[in-house]
This record gives structure tokens, sequence and C-alpha cells, in this order.
């Protein structure tokens, strides 16, 4: 449980793909949150290999939203810490998003392990940022709540399977429904993050954080994206 | 060289400790630039043994800012993809900060190659974010130069060796001098690497790309983080 004596156990979904921003903005927040409030992370992935990052700088070639991780064109890759069959329970999951999402076939596992572990009567706190909003439209464990994600990705996450149970709210920065929080597109994640913080330890303790980082921050209804993306 | 017909040959020096967002938000603009402009991306490192980031989330124990990279209390790493002693020809070089940086003894191999290769006459364009300016600094590249680094860090990036060399700007988002670059702490990379998107391919594609990452911007003298630690 999240509270101020116990380390808080975050868990981050790992996969193919996924945006490097969406994963290191927010927890470059939690690692300076966790100097003053101990946390344990653990990043959960299908295997134990290296999992690539975004559509990478690709040596030249230019490749699709569909590559397969096992691509040589990747550079970036995250090591995960567990498997999803070794996972240890969690308090706190973050879903960050990316072009990986698109490709509904490598991501299934992720949706399954989500669909079973990722219930909002399970953990804590749990939170997307960007098109992870998708993954877990596809397990129809944020069915009836009230969620954002990538503006220009926003009509993609709205049609994949199970996300018409979802009431997707356009012209939002991020959005707290009970304790799913999801955020818009990529950088909009550490915004939430911050925010998070200060639910949990305060205003004192996120802008010290937010002030360290040199953010330049958007407050939650402050969206410009939906309007440039024609959503609003 | 870096042109609109050939792959810009990126490198980026990782060393334990460096700060998350230093590194992946200015390659996460490269990423989404790179899909329209072919690059190739180095992550070169000592060895390649992963390289552990910031502080970390760590499983409850309150590491201090001069911890090895072979404390077990790391949790994200980056992988590199090539040595000090194998790295390949680069145009153009990113220097990232972190707490790794008060390291002096651990860096020392990092500062040492920096002087031999990351001179103002072998790269077209040499980039630090953040304290990744305290480097440069110890190699004595960059004397006579204009530059800028992290607020938090001011006065101690001033107090290295080398760095009375320099002629540090408080007040700046980031600074250019030349083909050398450097921006203020953490987000600020990424700020200055938009920049230098639209410096290389022009504003329709730092827009494209900003707008892609949903990012806040804060332009060149746009620098509040000053005043906030008493530097002006």
């Amino acid at each position: 449980m999240v509270n101020a004596t116990t380390p808080i156990r975050l868990g981050v979904i790992i996969y193919p793909m996924m945006t490097a921003l969406d994963v290191f903005g927010p927890l470059n927040a939690l690692n300076v949150h966790s100097v003053q409030y101990p946390m344990t992370l653990s990043l959960l992935s299908t295997d134990m290999n290296p999992v690539s990052i975004d559509r990478a700088i690709i040596n030249g070639v230019a490749t699709g939203m569909l590559v397969n991780s096992s691509s040589p064109y990747f550079t970036e890759y995250v090591n995960p810490t567990h498997t999803f069959a070794n996972a240890p329970e969690l308090d706190v999951l973050l879903v960050p998003g990316g072009p990986g999402t698109r490709n509904l076939n490598a991501t299934q596992p992720h949706v399954d392990w989500l669909r079973e572990h990722a219930t909002l009567d399970k953990l804590d706190y749990l939170m997307t940022v960007c098109t992870g909003a998708s993954l877990m439209a596809r397990t129809g464990n944020m069915a009836g709540k009230n969620a954002t994600t990538n503006k220009a990705a926003f009509n993609w996450v709205k049609s994949v399977d199970g996300a018409d149970k979802v009431n997707w709210i356009a012209k939002a920065r991020w959005v707290v429904d009970g304790n799913l929080w999801s955020s818009s597109g990529v950088s909009a994640g550490t915004d939430m993050m911050l925010s998070w913080i200060e639910h949990v330890a305060g205003h004192n303790e996120s802008e010290r954080i937010r002030i360290n980082m040199e953010w330049n921050p958007l407050n939650q209804t402050d969206d410009p994206f939906a309007a440039l993306y024609g959503l609003v």
C-alpha cells in the first residue's frame, strides 16, 4: 500500500518500440522523489531480453511503425528486471505508450498479463502514459472510466477493441478517475507523475522535483495539443 | 558532416549515474527526427557493461550522490553500443549530465577520451546537457567559450578544474557559441535539441517533432530557474 512509511512498489510494463520519454520522463521524476521517499522499481517484460525503445535511430534505414523488436536497427534498449511469470507484488503500475502499441500481436501477451494483474481493485494506482492507454483499453479493465491518451493517436486508440467502453476525454493534459490516472502523449506523462507525487507526498515535494528537473509544466486542463490535432 | 543527404553520425557519452531525462529527452526528439532524416547513434562507454541511470529507484536504500555503478540498488540501465577503444567517427557528440559527474575519479576516463576526441575542430557539433558541461570543462576544450549548465549545480560546475576558463552564463535555457551548444539542467536539453533540429532541418521539422512529443517549450532566454537558484 502507498503510505509514508512503506516503500512504494512500482512496476513499469516495457515492450518493443515503447517511447523513450513516456518511460524516462516519469521515472526521472520518481528517481529524484526516491531519494527522500524509498521506492522499489520493477521493469516487467515477457522475457529478460533487452527491450527496444521507439522507432529508434536507425542506422540509415527508415523503419516503419511495426518493425519487430528483433530488428538490428535499434540502438536504445531497456533491460527488464522481471518477467511476467515472476513479477513481484506491486502497489503502482505505469503503462507507457509508443509506436509499439500499434503491433497488436506483439503486445497481446502484455494485454493478457495486464487484464489479470492491472485491475483497479488490486492496484493502489494504475497510470497510463500516451498510447499505453490502448493496452489497458484492450484489457477491458478501464470500462466505464474517464481517460485520455496521445492526441496524434487519439482516434486510433479509440478504435481498438474495448476502447468503446472508455469515456475518452480529448482536451486534458491528464485525467484522474479514482485510482486510474491517464496522461496525454509523451511529455504529458511527466506532468501527470509530478501531480501524482504532489497527491501522495505534497506540493513542496513535487515542486522540489520539478525545479530540480528544470521542468516547464502544463496544468491538468492545459492541453494545447487537442486543438492542434483537431480533436476539439 | 552534417547535411541533408548523409546520415548524421551521433554519439552519446554514457557513464554511471547519468540523469535519465538528460539522455532520453534529446534522444526522443532525435528518434522522431530520424524517421525522416536518417541518423546513426552510438552509445559510448568505457566498456560494454550496462550503465546505470541517475540515483535510480533504490530498493528502499537511500544512496548518496557518489554510489558506484556496481551497486545492486540501481534498476535502470543503458546498454553501450561501443567502447571508447572502438568508437566510430562522429559528426555530433552529446554529453549528458547527472549526479555521476560528481564522481571525479569514475568519470576521469570519460574526460580523457573527450579531451582527445570531443574537440570543436573535429566535431560538427558538440552538445552538453546539464552537468555534462562539467566533463567538457575538465577537458579544457571549452576554454574561452560561452556556456551554461544545470542551475542547481551551477556553482559546483564552476568549481571543477578548467571551469575558470569558460564564460558561464547563468540565465539561459541554452547557449550557442559556434558549434558548441550547452543547455541548462535536465529538461533544458530537450529544448536545446529541438532548437538544434530547427537549425539543421528547419522550423517545420522541429515543430513536427515538438507537437508529436506534446512538449511544452521554453525559449533560449526563458530561464526561470536561474532566479529560483539565486544565480541572477
